[in-house]
């Protein structure tokens, strides 16, 4: 059975987190940024070096292309991003790429030629971190953002896309084009896999997402002459919406998952009743029906604690994502290959939301997942052990194959 | 009966007020400012129209002395403060120094002699919003504090007290003399007696306190991609213990009141589980050994919820104020004056600490109270009704009639 190098799968991981290298080992990659140039320079010359031809999209997307023997055939993708949060680590985005390259690598030195053509992708700002929204490249692609709007967004010092893109030299002409399947490799980012010994997730899809804005009002009150009785305790109020958004996680199916990550008082005096908080909610779950059921019952519980507390709940949804579904043949392709290896494997669905999230909208797709220590990332201690990210690219290439033929 | 003069009492209130007024109609007095000083000018001339000796001591307390007929008799003093938080209002302290001044005026007036000397006292700093420790001129004086630790305090600038107090011209040399008995009148600053529609609070005491800081320590992991059951979510710990404070405050008995004022949470981003909390808790209740169980049942709670969060929680005490209970037979002469003048009257603890807390570690002392618009304090909104300042006041006169013979 073919195996990709790991040696030369971990070298160019390696060698791309020189680029925007932290001291403490991780990688600052800024969306546009010098360093985000340099990565990109580096595989479009790894693409050369492979024999592949290289176009650019108007966004900036890099589409490296091996040429299959069916001129007719869509190309079989896969694919991540180059872009870095600001202390991110040397995997995240990273591995999706150079496992795709070393996939091709592969298959050239076994001297295969598939049907399809077989290409690697590199979408442009995924991680959002210089240029809002997140996942640019890829949404532009498949058609959630216009590609005037996304040239338009500007970083915090007012520099727009199309002037950070002409910068790069990255702002190319070629125009979308179908494609037979897309595939992404992708370290966990989360503790799944690592704390049940996988080497490999299968990923059934990724999770909807809907994220509330809370607005709480209530009244500031002396903590000592104030009876309990007469308070208007925005605070109170808040904590049992996090005990209520903990509650609605950890009883809905569904892979349910509910976060009040941000939470603010004031005035935030050690002896003054709190008259105001400001929240948010991230909730989550992989069926459409089940997130909109949790965001139901939080509106309802909204409504009892403001009544009970006497305080004024506004709640506001400012983001929703549906449920991605990946397309089944793919992930049972996916689940094969791991199988025909022997890796140790379990489906998963993704937590967060990534490129493959956009593309399932426009083409059939799968992701691998690989662990990563401690489930750390977004993080310069992101870090990812070179067996399993050889398994994964090695359950790649032969998903690959099976759809490339 | 003898009944003291409503517009007197009002207009100079309304004139000390003029001395660090603010546009919203407040007052910007703070501790041995420049205002602080004109305010004890002030009041140190009307001490001396009224006929009074006046005294300054080492901490810049201020003592006005109407003579009595018995050299032999211990004084009976009235009293409260001149400085005001940075946006404070016209009455709080003021009230209860200008009140015993129309004290004294009306007993010119009428001629009367009492057998004790009777003395009005201005005590330094009892805010603590320029310097702390709060009340800070009679917690000297009643010995809580050494003169060299409170003049070596220092302001944000770097200023020491001593500096301040020796700018104002109010470090004196008059030592601590012993009192009969110590009447202090204040607003309420709670909302009780607005909202019982009752014109005198007659104070039994004041709550005890008990201040914790709490550090919660979980993990921060992503929102999305870590199930709800390996979390060590902080904020949610955090959310148990605000639930339980408000529990055991609602739940114990003897006017337990329990406050989070203050939380912050790190790293505070919307789509990260909290990996940090720190909050603080404020118990107050009327009885020490109630107080203490209080204490002893959130050290439980904080214990369980660590547990269930699978969090460290460390929490720290960093203030306790015993309870104050005052002398039995002065708060009844507060409530038989309050009865002889026909005005309605309850029973109430002062939730908040005054200088009649460290003076009745000294001497015989009651309080009295008279309600405030909304309970609204430390505030330059802060209102009170000249109908029942003056309620307050002839209370307070009898009281001190009832005493001084």
């Amino acid at each position: 059975m073919l195996q990709i190098d790991p040696d030369r799968l971990w070298q160019s991981l390696m060698d791309l987190a020189q680029i925007g290298a932290t001291a403490k080992g991780g990688v600052r990659r800024l969306t546009l940024s010098d360093e985000d140039r340099l990565g990109r320079d580096l595989f479009v010359r790894w693409c050369g070096e492979a024999g592949m031809t290289v176009e650019v999209d108007g966004i900036g997307n890099i589409f490296g292309r091996r040429a299959g023997t069916d001129g007719d055939a869509l190309p079989v993708a896969m694919g991540s991003h180059l872009d870095s949060q600001p202390s991110g680590g040397k995997f995240d985005g990273a591995y999706g790429v150079m496992a795709g390259l070393e996939v091709v690598r592969t298959l050239n030195d076994a001297g295969l030629r598939t049907r399809a053509p077989i290409e690697v992708a590199a979408w442009t700002n995924e991680e959002g971190s210089r240029f809002v929204p997140t996942m640019m490249g890829s949404g532009v692609y498949a058609g959630v953002y216009t590609l005037d709007y996304a040239l338009a967004q500007t970083d915090v010092a007012g520099i727009s896309v199309r002037e950070a893109l002409h910068g790069t030299g990255y702002a190319g002409a070629a125009q979308p084009h179908a494609l037979g399947a897309y595939f992404e490799a992708h370290i966990e980012q989360g503790p799944v896999l690592e704390q049940s010994q996988t080497t490999i997730g299968v990923v059934l899809g990724a999770l909807g997402q809907r994220w509330f804005d809370v607005a709480i009002t209530g009244q500031d009150a002396h903590a000592g002459p104030t009876p309990m009785e007469t308070r208007k305790d925005a605070l109170l109020a808040a904590a049992r919406l996090v005990i209520e958004v903990n509650r609605i996680a950890t009883t809905f199916p569904d892979y349910a998952r509910g976060t009040v990550g941000f939470l603010q008082v004031k005035p935030n005096s050690r002896n003054v009743v709190p008259g105001e908080v400001r929240m948010t909610v991230d909730m989550r779950n992989a069926k459409d029906g089940t997130l909109s059921a949790m965001a139901a019952e939080l509106e309802r519980c909204a409504a009892t604690v403001a009544a009970d507390c006497r305080v004024d709940i506004k709640l506001e949804q400012v983001v929703y994502f549906p449920p991605s579904e990946f397309a089944p043949d793919l992930v049972a392709s996916v689940r094969a290959s791991a199988q025909a290896h022997g890796y140790s494997h379990r489906d998963i669905v993704s937590g967060a939301a990534h490129d493959a999230v956009y593309m399932a909208r426009i083409a059939p797709t799968a992701m691998v997942f690989v662990p990563c220590e401690g489930g750390i990332s977004h993080n310069e201690f992101e870090n990812a052990r070179p067996e399993d990210l050889a398994a994964g690219c090695n359950v790649l290439l032969h998903a690959v194959l099976a759809r490339a033929g």
